[in-house]
């Protein structure tokens, strides 16, 4: 696409397609090389716009990782809520398995669970922050309700907690298991660094399987 | 201290002396203004050497700070240790309370168990990360030998699970309790964001009390 495609936009539609060529171009340049290289730079030139124009719709590279984020909550409670939906029982164990395998199958959504709070959050503004957080406490309520119906003993307090645990392991074991290539190497060789190969599915799945056991007998 | 004080060190001893001093002035600085804001430049002003002196040292902010977060693991092992095994009895409600409260007054521990496998685990040289992480997996061996002595029925997978959760949700629970002083601002005004006010400390021991009775009753 040529710089000459993206002068000023007129309209609102204009705008807003805008909008979504910057976010995919943000989301494929993170899967092939990882959120934490990608500059605001390397976003413009592959969308073809100057960055001087690229900031009258996001600020900040952290702002469009944010909105990705925002949109990765959309996508991973639409499918966790489409296995869960369908089902008409589900013990703790069916419960963690649906949660670890949805989360885990998502790497990029994982690391910006991971990013969001240390990172995104702080380099955006305030409205920013809230737009995000106003996203994701209405899928948190959405997946809860969802569990809620399968595990009707789970009170919403804890299963806010289950989910809040969930994402919080997802974006940390994530962040382990996925070194550099040289630390993965180190990992590997050294049979004394065994525990640090951290398998994300099943070691959330195991984890989140005895949690819903344990906030059921509560 | 003025920089003539560290001409090159000449002794095994005195260049311990100076790796301790530039650690302890890197933990001051972190504990005034926060891990994310130091540099290396902070580092060696504070400290009173010149940049190109302490790269004799350390050859990045990140090696500075993972050494920081692996006498980190050293001094919060020993804490919770020490409050374990003066105990002859427990359950899962005061091993997740003792675990719970000697982490979240560990502010800058948590702060840092989150950025190491994010920031300071990737840049740093192989054999930073292979030392950091003997001290990590010693102290958490240490750990779960002294969780199983109060609760046998734990196997030692399902003590390591507790403790790599432990540490990851305070690392994650941390970040999120403590954002910059306007975004607290925003989540303190706006009644929809109430959600994001987190306590880490009730949290983690509600949370780690259900999973430790979970996994006791695998």
């Amino acid at each position: 696409m040529q710089s000459g495609d993206f002068r000023r936009a007129r309209s609102p539609q204009a705008k807003q397609a805008r909008e979504e060529a910057i976010l995919s171009a943000a989301r494929e340049l993170a899967t092939q090389r990882g959120i934490r290289e990608i500059t605001l730079t390397d976003i413009a030139v592959a969308v073809g716009m100057h960055k001087s124009a690229m900031l009258r719709y996001f600020e900040t590279r952290e702002e469009i990782f944010l909105r990705l984020t925002a949109d990765g909550w959309r996508e991973w409670s639409a499918a966790l809520r489409a296995d869960l939906d369908a089902r008409h029982h589900a013990d703790a164990e069916i419960v963690a398995s649906v949660i670890g395998a949805t989360l885990a199958t998502r790497g990029q959504f994982c690391d910006l669970l991971a990013q969001a709070p240390m990172n995104l959050e702080r380099n955006v503004s305030p409205d920013a922050v809230r737009r995000f957080k106003y996203v994701t406490h209405a899928e948190l309520d959405a997946i809860v309700e969802s569990v809620r119906r399968l595990l009707p003993a789970l009170s919403v307090e804890n299963g806010v907690d289950l989910i809040a645990t969930s994402t919080a392991l997802a974006g940390a074991f994530w962040q382990i298991a996925t070194p550099g290539p040289e630390i993965l190497e180190l990992y590997r060789d050294d049979p004394r660094l065994g525990h640090a190969l951290v398998d994300v599915e099943s070691r959330l799945r195991r984890i989140l399987a005895a949690l819903i056991t344990g906030l059921l007998a509560d």
